[in-house]
């Protein structure tokens, strides 16, 4: 279980927004954490670059920047695979590089999106390329360097409307210990500013159904801030808890 | 987290072959566990005592005695509560005993069984007043010994036809090193001896898949033994995996 | 597969509306069909005589003999619980009832309401009697006269929106050669006769379906009557088709 | 459409947390609104109280006052019917006035609790009540006072912890009007003061939910709220909007 | 709201059975209409005229004639997109040719296929297009004439055997004012002329179901005629009704 | 209903492991029975032949002996596409050559993989195209040899993981007959031998529960085995049994 945590995000927003939490926290327990971004989000996400008159290039320039600050905030490592946006399509370019990516870093948990989302065209393409090309890096046939991979378990982050996209929280996961971490991230992204105080709100909101959720026990203080996940796949266990 | 496991349970059988694994692990562990048996399985799981002539008295006694010998065999407590079976009914006793129960306990895990089942007309049933007593005893304004309880979260046990059940696993739970005693459980069960196959198969079956789902690193065994439960509340997590 | 047919309906109405076809067709090939009928759909379905002032006894009359009328033209059997309506309630001795009646039968097949109907209270408690009743008679430990029944399958009507209901249909049953005595039984229910021209289209509309699903192989003549139910149970089959 | 405003409430605090700006915007277009507060609240949402050592009947005078003043500063009126919580049952005394309630005031629209909440034992089933007397109001069999009533359409609000719940919004409603009246009302309720902060995030976070989904042309302010609703019929409707 | 009413189509025939009722109502109201038919239904639907030996090209300008035709009948502008049929495929072209249509024509309202039908492989890919269409045509970097639109809101005709394609209807849309022209529309549609009653009937059906959910109240006459469609978006309100 | 059986397989072990009993007992009766298989599973399931080193060109001709030895001692014939796999992708050619055979063989019957597998890359795809190229093969207008096809039924074949592929079977299928046959086959594909435990466990397991689902009355033997299935479309029947 000491393999590294791969971040599959559609923009560099993705990664922060959904899953700032999760990368600090792991970063926090000294876990190597790679966040593989499909995109810049040029198109799709950065409606204020675009009416500023930036070109693509410049577009991209920023949100690269934007995402690598990010990333260095949170303590990670990240990767532009440049496939574009809006939408984002998958190629056998694509699928190669990733379980390329797969089998170089031999991950023990995968972070992603989640199947539907009706407000954006690429979440879903990015998620099920994760994990269809998770599965690719699994068999023995299909090329690519190093061993095959085990099975990591994939969660899958929080929607912007979770309720309209079928999202039912399977995990809340207590980031208060990082929530620093995760807000400087955020105050980082200087293309979507306006959803700071959005995903503050939300991060109390799961940490206050994480404490009804684990009862007065658990130690979860006044002030938790939590993420929410869905799992693809069961739990192993050893100790149901 | 040091609280005793509580099982709620419809019949003596069902914490046998549906949780024998979890509750084994749970002594092996150190915990508590406490089965709550709501009736005997007098009328809809004694069958073959009825065939040779038994009366309702004998047929209950037989089966309180097989089902404190599973409990011994598991190394639980049980508690039978006698509230009649076939059909199980919610009745304002059976609520406060069960609240009591909670309250004296404090359970900080729970198991029962899942919310549909259209083979069997109690375990819905007693699955639903393991959930309602466990929200009654948290409400400080509802009587009964000691404190209100935290949130203990609960887990549903497998039907037997899981698929018709709408039955999806959440949780495998590694069971291979309390296998042994498991079985020895399931073999002191005389009245319902013919299952012991098809739950030893279940068990290997969803050691397979508990695997499958862990990968190679997890270092389950070959042989592993598994059970599934699905979870009525998300997770609250430290750290996703 | 020689025991008769047994149909637990809520009010008089429903069988001949929801499952006259079926009830035709068994009668057809020489099956014996008895019809439990839960009430006389009193209340909640009787409205145009309580418009015209008939005391609740002259009510029950009128629904009584429509109902017997109904099941004649279909050439069915039918029992009346008089168990009352609107709301209709599952009561100890209702389930002995039709406990009883169930072990004298053995049904071969059991037809009844579907699960969920959000514009009637009734149809859904009817069919969950009947469900719940049809496992108590399966148990030898329940009393009730003659043998425990085996395990014959339950197939649930089409509600009035059946949409709104969630229902989906796994078979459309084609009802073609029984469809004038059909007619002719909903003909016969004076107080709800506005539906007659109702239902004749939504037989015919099953119809059209029932071909369009079976292929121009089958020999479905193109003015095909059909009627559409949901099992409760897989079926189980020698042969796929 | 002119008829009242009917809201049934399990508790007192429900129908200011969930409810607050539906009434108060009815209230200010000049519609009446009643709301039927099917129990106090007493033993299973007054914690504070039973802590500070009030009895049974102080809880509830407590609890009525408070609903009195909360409903007051929404402009609408209550009417409590003691019908006992945690657990709520249903009775045939509760039914039959709930039917008389419906007769009488004849409502043109229905709000009241969803189906699901695994946090709460009240709140489905004062859904459940609520839906089922609708319907028992429509027949002409079913005694009451009055006329029977029409369909009028059915919203359910939003539980605590949606997602958790299975609720997904049919219906983002445009409160922003008569926010200052929502807050207001909340602020009254002593009992649960804390709740305050939580439900304000979410009437902000479903107000910008409402922008979003209604795109720049609808003229949503910023700082738009809002309140979301399921329905249990289809709408109908005269235009696609 | 003044926008145009866009309706995307996969076949000609596909808006008169489905959204005829609807797009005339809009005519009727004054709202410009424009229909995107993305094919000619040249191999799914066109059976017939193939029979008769018909070319291609034949086929195709036989569908383009009677889709002017009933585009014309309704009040309608049509636009056709030759992308192909059975199978319509999504390509970057079709993508653009729509996101250009979008940013011209501001529409208000989108109305197009839903997401399953197990019947026809054309429908589901063309509902898929239509609504990721929309969402690129909201973003700034996708190129494209004029301004990004807002958030119209999306509305699923019903497909042809609805339960099987998980259709629940969430809107019922009284197109009693514009029968006629809905009849007349379909009668144009020489190729599949056999719809017609069977569209008439579901007229009916639906219109009954709508004064069902209404309410005597509203006052939908007799025999009101109606469409079912499904939102893709939660419904923005300022009054619940 | 007497034409042949076609099996849509992505990977030459499939059709036996899932589909091996339908195959034996449609063969057994007298019926042509054609496999599709898409490709050889080269790459993602053969891991064993690529661990010894085997050129890409080996693999595929020791799973084509394997296929066609299983397909033999099943009584079949196979057709292989060899498409490719892991990723398996929909081509035009390959819609093509389905459709012809669609069209050359004329159905009756159809079985493939069912829409969700979240283990495999292939299964869901290889169902799809199964599913989509027989409603291609039914229309006039597209290309292709012979006459278009009629409806025959199409029957899902089980997951490797039901319950997490929201597998729920429709129909139990009774093997027994012909076990030994659906034996011998597993056993001839030595690429993946560790498999034959698992799968005669979970024959049993299915028999088993087709014997409680029918009932005594049935005769099945004690020692039943079975497939399960599950529909795309509504079963057209003359009879509820």
């Amino acid at each position: 279980m000491s393999g590294p945590l791969l971040v599959v995000s559609a923009h560099p927003g993705d990664f922060v927004w959904r899953a700032g939490g999760a990368i600090a926290l792991a970063v926090h327990r000294g876990q190597r954490v790679v966040i593989a971004c499909l995109s810049f989000g040029e198109r799709g996400e950065s409606a204020s670059l675009w009416r500023k008159g930036c070109s693509l290039d410049e577009v991209k320039a920023v949100r690269r920047e934007e995402g690598e600050k990010a990333a260095g905030a949170l303590g990670a490592e990240v990767v532009f695979f440049d496939a574009g946006d809006y939408p984002l399509v998958e190629t056998p370019e694509l699928t190669r590089s990733l379980v390329d990516l797969y089998r170089e870093l031999q991950p023990s948990v995968v972070l992603t999106h989640a199947p539907n989302d009706p407000y954006n065209v690429d979440h879903p393409v990015a998620g099920e390329i994760a994990r269809r090309t998770r599965i690719l890096a699994q068999a023995a046939g299909v090329p690519g360097p190093g061993d095959v991979i085990g099975a990591p378990p994939v969660f899958c982050f929080e929607p912007h409307q979770p309720e309209v996209c079928d999202f039912k929280p399977d995990v809340l996961l207590d980031i208060t210990p990082v929530w620093e971490a995760k807000l400087a991230a955020m105050r980082g992204l200087g293309a979507q500013g306006h959803l700071v105080e959005y995903y503050t709100d939300l991060g109390r909101r799961r940490g206050v159904q994480a404490k009804r959720n684990s009862g007065p026990n658990l130690g979860l203080p006044v002030d938790a801030y939590a993420e929410a996940y869905q799992r693809v796949y069961p739990q192993v266990a050893s100790e149901l808890a």
